[in-house]
């Protein structure tokens, strides 16, 4: 695409030839365009509406639980088994960075070296940072990124910290919620969440004592969850990561849960709802920008000065704002 | 203000009246007002026009820790203490509801039998249900009515869980953060946001082993802490909130804050930024439901299904709904 010997700058970027190398399978050109989204580059414009004809062909497969459930190995096990069948898979681990001060606590969280020299294996750390919520609103495009570039699964690991587990599960086709034995009251005080946003349970740590006592008493809460006839019934599975036991069977019931979502269009109103938010967040974050800072100044920091002097109330405030 | 004999329908509210009695130190009223914030009222809007003159006058002090640390018990003795100058004081719980299912956990967390009957305080929890953070959009207006209603401090608590310590410190004057001896692994894990958030910092249980040392710790933390020289410098007490030791001091210190903040600018600061958060939280609400429902239809879902039809991106969808 790029014209030998010609001159050009340093700073622009080809961006279809990247997209077009991307989409051949390099993984420098996919890890260069994920770059531009963290960036938040002026170029990405043109990379998504290139990227656009071809999303929408990944198995996107979240995956959460309590810290200490073996969430990294399970991921990397998962990976071996994906790798397995041939397909190619691309890792998104979601790192909990403080809000306050962006800083990434467990940056390399992620040490899958089994992984490191294979090709179909693409692994990339982004900080949950965001004014939306536990993941920040650069981790759509990442995953359409990867989704478009040809990864057949995509594996969002996040930690399952409140909020987090919800939104990976709404950034997900399918949510994997790990457990394990021996986690006690941290289990029992985000039972109640996590029942709603499992699709695929996988009770971890499957040699240690416990481990089918916690697998029975949660097929018992499960079953009596009502749903109507033809729902999606979440399995619970066993497995040692660590011996890599038990994968292929999850690796079973995740395909068997892309089907079934498929087929009762479960996968169309996920995914339909994952793209209304997106685009509502784009567009909430571009009037923010325009709200800060418009040619006679900060608009915003005018109306809540006036507020602070008791001259307007909030909603008269959001009301001039929303007419100027 | 209502004209005694004359029928009026059941359902209006005597706005004006409501606010006069409010403000005159009726409970009922105050709590009807409340009411009338969590239903989302239409009656909100006169509501909080009228209130705006009256705002500003109250001190807000978060409360946050991890749970176990003893959180109710020491708001309960800093009632106390308040009542005790002959204050007027409104506690605001924050119920930590799953962002799912939308029901209340730990409903009535706040028992403080102690307060029931004085008609000087004023205790209220909220959901902290929401899609902006740990805290419900509710909540700003929930902290205005009760400043407006002539509280002379109100006192918000949240259980220190991730994003709502953040959240916390965002909507408060001055934020209390407490710990306790014996959390072990709890205290180091949040440090790095606690260090960050904290006007005072409480350390409770201080009959019990370990709690000079964790004050010393804190201390020393904190002195590494680079500040400019006329910057607040977080106070380290001792209490043990069951006994009610402690608690007085805890109340200097708070005086002392608000104060500093008031001379140095950054109480301005900080309720400039809470208004205008507010400002902006009401805006986007709006333009939300402006989005999904207009006369044509549900503008964002058509665009949605756009995006997943591959024929548009979310940056284009989105430049598509800022233009409709």
């Amino acid at each position: 695409m790029t014209a030998a010997g010609r001159p050009h700058p340093r700073a622009a970027v080809d961006v279809a030839s990247l997209v077009e190398r991307a989409r051949s399978g390099q993984a420098r050109a996919v890890a260069r365009l994920l770059s531009l989204v963290e960036d938040e580059s002026p170029a990405l414009r043109e990379v998504m509406a290139l990227l656009a004809p071809y999303t929408g062909r990944a198995h996107v497969v979240g995956i959460t639980g309590a810290p200490g459930v073996g969430k990294s190995t399970t991921t990397s096990a998962l990976v071996t088994a994906v790798r397995g069948r041939g397909q190619r898979v691309a890792v998104v681990a979601i790192d909990p960075s403080s809000p306050l001060s962006g800083g990434a606590l467990l940056g390399d969280r992620i040490r899958m070296s089994d992984h490191a020299t294979d090709p179909g294996v693409f692994i990339r750390s982004v900080a949950s940072r965001g004014q939306l919520g536990g993941l920040a609103w650069t981790t759509p495009q990442v995953l359409r990124v990867l989704d478009a570039t040809g990864f057949d699964v995509v594996l969002v690991e996040t930690v399952g910290v409140g909020q987090s587990e919800v939104d990976v599960a709404r950034a997900a086709d399918t949510t994997v919620v790990l457990l394990a034995p021996g986690m006690g009251d941290g289990i029992q005080a985000s039972k109640a969440g996590i029942l709603e946003i499992g699709d695929v349970y996988v009770v971890n740590k499957a040699d240690r004592e416990g481990a089918v006592a916690v697998r029975r008493d949660l097929r018992s809460v499960l079953s009596h969850t009502e749903r109507p006839a033809d729902a999606w019934r979440p399995p619970v599975l066993l497995t040692s990561a660590q011996n890599g036991e038990g994968l292929d069977q999850v690796v079973e019931e995740l395909d068997a849960h892309l089907a079934w979502a498929r087929k009762s269009g479960e996968l169309e109103r996920r995914r339909l709802r994952r793209a209304r938010e997106e685009v509502e967040a784009i567009a909430m974050t571009a009037l923010r920008r325009r709200w800060a800072g418009t040619s006679d100044g900060d608009r915003l920091a005018d109306l809540a000065a006036r507020v602070l002097a008791g001259e307007l109330d909030p909603s008269a405030a959001a009301d001039e704002l929303l007419d100027s």
